[in-house]
């Protein structure tokens, strides 16, 4: 058995389910944070624990350059390395190479990339070599690796991307090592294209991945495209293989995929917030650089139990002030803390079979600030 | 009842014992973990309180800048304010005044000076102005303005010193409001000389302070220059009330200081050096920016029970090479646990009457790094 799915509740399309791996189980819908170099920026794995958060992700990219997919290994992997001994996804590395990197060549074979970070090497990325780090790595889930596409494309361009993806995530699923509690997910791409996505959907769940994910989208386009193209896509997918929308996004963005059948998220949105001074809060965000929060003695938001939301807004004010590295901390674990709660609420919500009340009730106090 | 203070155990000149607060009891001899900016850098107040450690300092002079005397008292008080319910120790702010400030005049009445933290705005600190603002952070122990001289200096320059110093503490102790479970220390000067040491003690015993701190040690002198001042200056001081080395310092420093009579330290070396990719272990300090740490799957310090030493010295040196915050979190929290182990087995060694043992084993390995 690879990796177990189990389907607990439905509520209109959104699902309430859970996975199981060889390092435990995480509830869906699950906000996976983003772990990028072995570290979930800011906060100890404890702190992370504490948020609610069951399942992190690391980025293969990151990895593989610093410190190295042999070096994790031979140090036990990134459980072991990092300290989270918890579920861990690992994408592909494949975007990164793409946003972070200078692109050499796309090829049939791979990728043909230089990086700064070891100052221009030049490094060649096939499918069978992210599959082969993600194994070092000792990654729960393993990503295919795709090229990802920005928004708009061509037809022409899109199509070509899915036909080559598609060869790429046979290849990746071929070199996948099968053990108990690990699983490979394919990535549907298709840009905003309905009948490339429907292809691409075929096309992956005939080679029959352990979960599947929808990529390629929160890349530019507004956000009923991408809502589209999720609801396009979902009814094509298996229902007993958990479905995954990468690098989404707003508490928004999260509650109108949820609606349309996703599983599971990622995104750098609470992490990276926490480290710029704004706070997320159920009646929006709040930029603590802001000096009418200087006198201010309410927590960041008074329903939240985070150990930042028993301090004052003043304290983080001031911390923010005088560039304290416990301002990052606090205002980053209070971010992922919040939407922690905010997939509680919702898996909740999908249990009792209130999930469009919730989700208008949310988005009213979000939206409207009071 | 001001402040109370049971010596429990002696060893030689070594003491134990605990001193009461209005927010708790610390046990002595204690290291006190400098918290600047109403945050021991780097930390949470909960990790700060992992390491053992049961007294934080406030610097007076950031907190007067930022975020105000007022703002504090207005917040509730420090202790409120950053979340450390423990007691608290402030310094009169003389000190950084005289560092990290433009020194505009030095008279009778008291200090003038700018900062560039409020773009050069003057202002003047008088004995009494410190121990309002003091009294606005709601410090449990409130230090005396003096003026601490850097080493070498004349004895005529240090006789006026301590001649003005002994003023200041006058009028310090006039201004403080009593309240039980808060007091205030005044602080021996002198230099390197011997009787102005015992000039200045003479007339601040006279005085009558709820404790007393040696000044101007570690400016710059060789140890034993230091530890001869020390032995020079506490069989003055009354043995019934704590005594304070402030600024120092390193193990080495902490041990020869405790082996002459004193009960309190604070000093920024643990934190500091763990924002600096230094660790302290039982066998001397590592720099964890070296190469050799690459691969090395040992803890830090395999007698250390901190969370970084449940990681290896290779994840700790990955999380710094890639300018990690968790790097610096991680070292700060093991550095300053391994300052409040010292302190514990100190105080240990003193109630089993071993400290002249401890001493010598300690300082045995420590410097030979074997």
């Amino acid at each position: 058995m690879s990796l177990k799915f189990d389907l607990i509740a439905t509520c209109g399309n959104a699902r309430r389910g859970c996975v199981h791996t060889a390092h435990g189980t995480f509830q869906t819908p699950a906000f996976m944070a983003v772990g990028t170099a072995a570290t979930v920026k800011a906060l100890t794995m404890d702190m992370v624990r504490d948020t609610g958060t069951e399942v992190i992700l690391g980025n293969t990219y990151h990895l593989m350059m610093r410190p190295g997919g042999d070096l994790v290994e031979k140090m036990g992997g990134l459980h072991k390395f990092s300290g989270w001994h918890g579920p861990i996804l690992t994408d592909s590395g494949g975007f990164q190479v793409m946003s972070l990197s200078n692109l050499v060549k796309m090829k049939e074979e791979g990728v043909e990339f230089t990086s700064h970070i070891d100052g221009g090497v030049k490094h060649f990325l096939r499918p069978e070599d992210s599959v082969h780090i993600q194994y070092q790595l000792d990654s729960n889930i393993t990503m295919v690796l795709d090229e990802c596409l920005h928004l708009p494309t061509t037809y022409e361009r899109a199509e070509k991307n899915v036909d080559m993806v598609t060869r790429w995530a046979q290849r990746s699923r071929d070199a996948f090592v099968n053990r108990d509690g690990y699983g490979i997910f394919g990535i549907v791409q298709g840009a905003d294209f309905p009948d490339l996505r429907k292809k691409s959907a075929k096309a992956l769940t005939a080679i029959d991945f352990d979960g599947y994910a929808i990529g390629g989208l929160a890349v530019g386009e507004p956000q009923n495209v991408m809502f589209d193209m999720i609801a396009t896509t979902t009814p094509l997918l298996p229902t007993d293989k958990p479905r995954y929308l990468m690098g989404v996004g707003t508490p928004l963005d999260i509650l109108g995929a949820v609606e349309r059948g996703i599983d599971m998220f990622d995104c750098v949105m609470p992490t990276r917030a926490g480290r710029t001074a704004q706070a997320f809060t159920r009646h929006g965000t709040l930029n603590m650089k802001n000096a009418r929060f200087r006198d201010d003695d309410a927590p960041i938001d008074d329903k939240c139990a985070c150990p930042a939301c028993k301090l004052s807004r003043a304290y983080i004010h001031h911390l923010i002030k005088c560039n304290e590295i416990l301002g990052a901390t606090l205002l980053t674990q209070h971010n992922l803390w919040f939407y922690q709660d905010l997939m509680r609420d919702i898996r909740t919500s999908i249990e009792q079979g209130t999930f469009s009340q919730f989700k208008s009730d949310f988005i009213e106090k979000y939206t409207s600030g009071k």
